[in-house]
């Protein structure tokens, strides 16, 4: 069995039950909308609990319900550069707005990164009378870069002096 | 004179001056940081009284002037996949997260694309006893796709219904 | 159950029943012809009184009738570049004239981009005693770049001052 | 000399110069829009009187004038995919919708192509409430394929029968 | 059904009945050679006769004998660049002489393409002292780049003076 | 002194005189025009006696003579897949008719290549009141696949055998 | 059938006799080893006799047999740059050393190439203290460049003058 | 003044003062070597304090010590794949053994990465009668992947539950 | 059968008897983690008593124990770059860190690699207050490059002098 | 300064003095010349005693003689694929051929490679009435993988059991 059977098979079930997203994440609950849709698509792992209700709901084997609790490959879910127009434009502003991006966070914050892995988003729709906005607030942890010393052997903690 | 050339002639002064984007951004005003740095990276173009403000600032000359208020080709600032750590962590959210956002937004919104033109990004520092966070507020419009019918000639306002 | 499969599908009873896509969307009606025909190639969603007519005249389930009205993954229906020739030509196209339409657009109408979500695309033959011709009317939308201030917090709307 | 540099020596006049390219267009005249600003980006060629009044424009020698009269490399004016926004939304167009393009105009004209070589196209502003759009109109000779039959030698004319 | 399994089926008949393509294409005829066994790998079209001539040498269903009569996505029958050898060095000479004959043409012809869309290829065998050669002879349409005026509306045909 | 300066120097000159590919192929005579452009291109090698004559007419210093009279690295003169459209004609040739090209070859040649090394090619222009054709002549030696026993040590001259 | 499926039918079969490749070389004898192991992975040709050997070897079918006859489509064993390590090794042999090679046998042999088509290699164990090694000889004809005069027609044979 | 040209610069003072690497490190201490060295290579920046002795020890102008000090856009130093061996080899290892890192990784620590961000890694020289060895000891934070819960708003701190 | 399906088998098993790594590694034995869990992820092979211990764990036939003893093609595990995050983060070390590895293993061992063949890799949890660390010990042999004489014939061992 | 300058420096100086190869690696001396020109030519180094005879014979700096003799960023002499086509045929060998020599060094040898890093190469003319032959003999070490046991900590020899 692979993951993208999986994410078939689910996606099957949806279709046939005519469920929402919504649905399924009340359902499932206890994690953010984008990480229990993300897991079922495949690019996300499910903690147990919330394996066990998304099995139960969807009525998966104990072999499924083992997979959705396991770490996939991420990023197999689209093609990079993105040929969705929706997830392009997000590629494109990664594109435009990256180098701009760089040269504030590493002002502000020093020589590092926002965390890719511990980070959350959550998505708003805010009316606008020129047309509806999408509104995204993402909370990423900043990670510095840590300097290490020269001595030979176990590393003490680095440092990140400016 | 090519864009590149203005660029690194900017960041040649800054780096003699030791100005700070910060104290850069705050003498040109009027545009999103995002914006102002952008521009001066080559991405982005500064308004006619921005670019005029950009120009004192730096001693620029006449056609510099004029160029910072082109609209360059955009997308040329980083190579994609990015090899830089810090545009990589954000490639790699869209790379990871795309499906789902799709997912997400499309049952939220309909079908359509959130617009990569029409939006703002406002970063802030957020601290944080297991370390600071990276804040980041997006707020784009949302585009519908329209779907137009099919008499020949001169289509009239597409529709969007679901 | 996998989009192309259902494309693959659809073409078979094409096929099989001898009909052209002009009979096709005489009959599902309402959108113009290429939206339809992108909907039944897997680009494009059909809206839900399209995708029902559709499901008639095709004979497809209920599941195949709720694919039909989601949104695809666009853009997996052709390789890029293009290798077919008939393809191949309109991306030709965009290679080589894309600096001039840039540089003509920005001029006319400022910096933004016209809009790939809502344009209408018709085509007609025209004829031609040197041949006849393909005559393209595409009719796109506007959007201007927004530049938003560096206020902190939630952007007001953005403007467009050149 | 390379075809760029002449480009940059140009587009430097024109900086320098504050012009439009609605003032080069009509000064030099004879062609459309897209071909001459297409020639001045090193895309196309002028033929040999715009050549001319393109060189007493800006000023040009006699070998950069023979320049602009010498078919250049096309296609060198952007990367694939392109990276800036404007000129990326029309090759989304032809990813998304070329399918549906190649089915409809093979249906309506038989085997073959519309050709990249002899077409025209202008753009318009078309004033609209909702936000001006851009109307595009192209009109490109259609050529069919040609069959051959399979006498060895000299081919004669093909034919088209579908 | 695909166009590749099609082409399996149609070899594999090939195959087992022993046949050579010069006996298939004799059995087809009224096509060139190329034409025929590029239709039967699943790259070109079969005109309606010549389908159903094919359809009954292979014993082909009616929606198979339909499917030759569509036109294929072309280009997929080899990787690029090739990795077969015969196909490689055709590649390889485009490569290393396309600036030339790009050259060559030009100055002759004028600004323009050789057509891939009319043109005929045929090969013979030439006996020769020193090892047999493959003597191909093509001949394709030349076809001008059109130059059009600036006027707004419906173009004209264009021209093509030097 | 690299080769592509000495490319970039031979056109100025060419451009400069007002000189066509023909008298400068005239006057230095003793290979097809083919190769003399392509050396000229730097994408082949004259041989010692037409580079003399060449160096004698562009005034060529003994170093770059010697640098026409070297091998040089063939294929540089074009990207592939080729964005201009002339050479893409050729590549698109290759990529659709490939397949069949080698399934004629090999049932009339067998087992090997058409050679790309030991290959003529000539251009004519072919009148014709549909419009004028390129008539193109190739005759390349044909390089059967050799097989060779398996004795170890030194082989012997392989077979051919089918 | 594809030819990639009777590769893994003789490979299965292989397997589950334990049979080596020097068994099968033995069995099916009469050329290379490189050749008949290319063969059966998929990447060269029996000759007929070596072919019915085969055949009674794995006990294949008439059709089976004739494929392994086939020219099959060459280079599609291993992706490139391979990934696999013993393989790659001759690739960046290719890539660090072919500059050096290209120069020597330029030097030694004049303008050409060493044919990959007429071209025996042997594989041999050398004992050594420091490690066994893996001796390699291969002997390949050495095809000069042609070059061909300039008049129209039918090319004679070419020349190959330093 | 672009960062390659102060590395460029680095290497020949250098070259010319003879220097080794151990040289340079230990007279701009207080980091590891990798760091140092990585950053005069333009892959890293040195922290204030080691930003000046480098300047000093090579004789650089405030600006480029201020470059030093800089954060370079990372990942610019060798092509990926590498073509260098060296870099290659380890390039391998990810690929042939990240699959199996992976997984017991996963297995060992949760869902998570090892920061690449947070990392020390040091080379030592380990003699061994069969040839010495390479032994590298490399310790890197493990991050968790942090679940987020789907309460709309400010997410509070994530949980990394099995 | 194909080693991806073999590993796909092994995968479902250990799925649905909820068995670790661990246990599977302890089972097996004799091997490091790192190459029995790379085995049956199909990037190593296991030797014969590992393979038979493997094939009984698992209820393998006697066809898929021996090819757990084949040489798989290595690199077939993960696309390049890695989209996953884990594997890339190990990517990014190299890219990053690559050309200050290579000058500093060069300085001290001279011209050579460290070899990705004769190489070993264990992991270890590293318990720390401010979290837990990934602690890698990586001894890989160096492999000098060996300078050959150029004396014709059989070469000697090679040297190695600075 | 970077290498390929000093490439260019010593190809200027050898097309000036008119010197072969051979001639430049007879006053050298001590290595092969595949080594001795690829060292030239940047993809290999010099050791100290050749680095400074070759600084004579070409009058080199201190500086360039120090270049020489440093580990230089091979592969970089050559795209890959190559567009050169007697550097292709050898990509073309590895392409067709690898997966067989992989099946006959693997079972001769076991799981391994052979080493690209210590290997010897060359050339040599071969007289054959058919056209004379390009003989190369190569012998490169072979390097066994190495399967370490699973203990924590330093790890011992390895072992190559089959």
């Amino acid at each position: 069995m692979k993951r993208e059977e999986l994410t078939e098979k689910i996606l099957d079930i949806k279709r046939e039950k005519g469920w929402t997203w919504r649905h399924i994440c009340d359902e499932i609950g206890g994690m953010s909308d984008v990480l229990i849709v993300g897991a079922l698509l495949g690019q996300m792992k499910l903690v147990k609990p919330q394996a066990a209700k998304a099995a139960e709901l969807f009525g998966l084997t104990k072999a499924e319900q083992a997979m959705l609790n396991e770490v996939p490959y991420r990023g197999t879910g689209t093609p990079m550069p993105p040929t969705d127009p929706l997830i392009y434009r997000f590629y494109e502003m990664v594109m435009v707005n990256g180098p701009a991006w760089k040269a504030l966070i590493e002002e502000e914050f020093g020589d590092g990164i926002m965390s890719a892995i511990d980070f959350d988003i959550t998505f708003a729709r805010e009316a606008n009378p020129k047309g509806d906005r999408v509104r995204i607030s993402m909370s990423g942890k900043f990670l510095p870069y840590k300097y290490y010393g020269n001595q030979q052997g176990v590393p003490e903690y680095g440092f990140e002096e400016e």
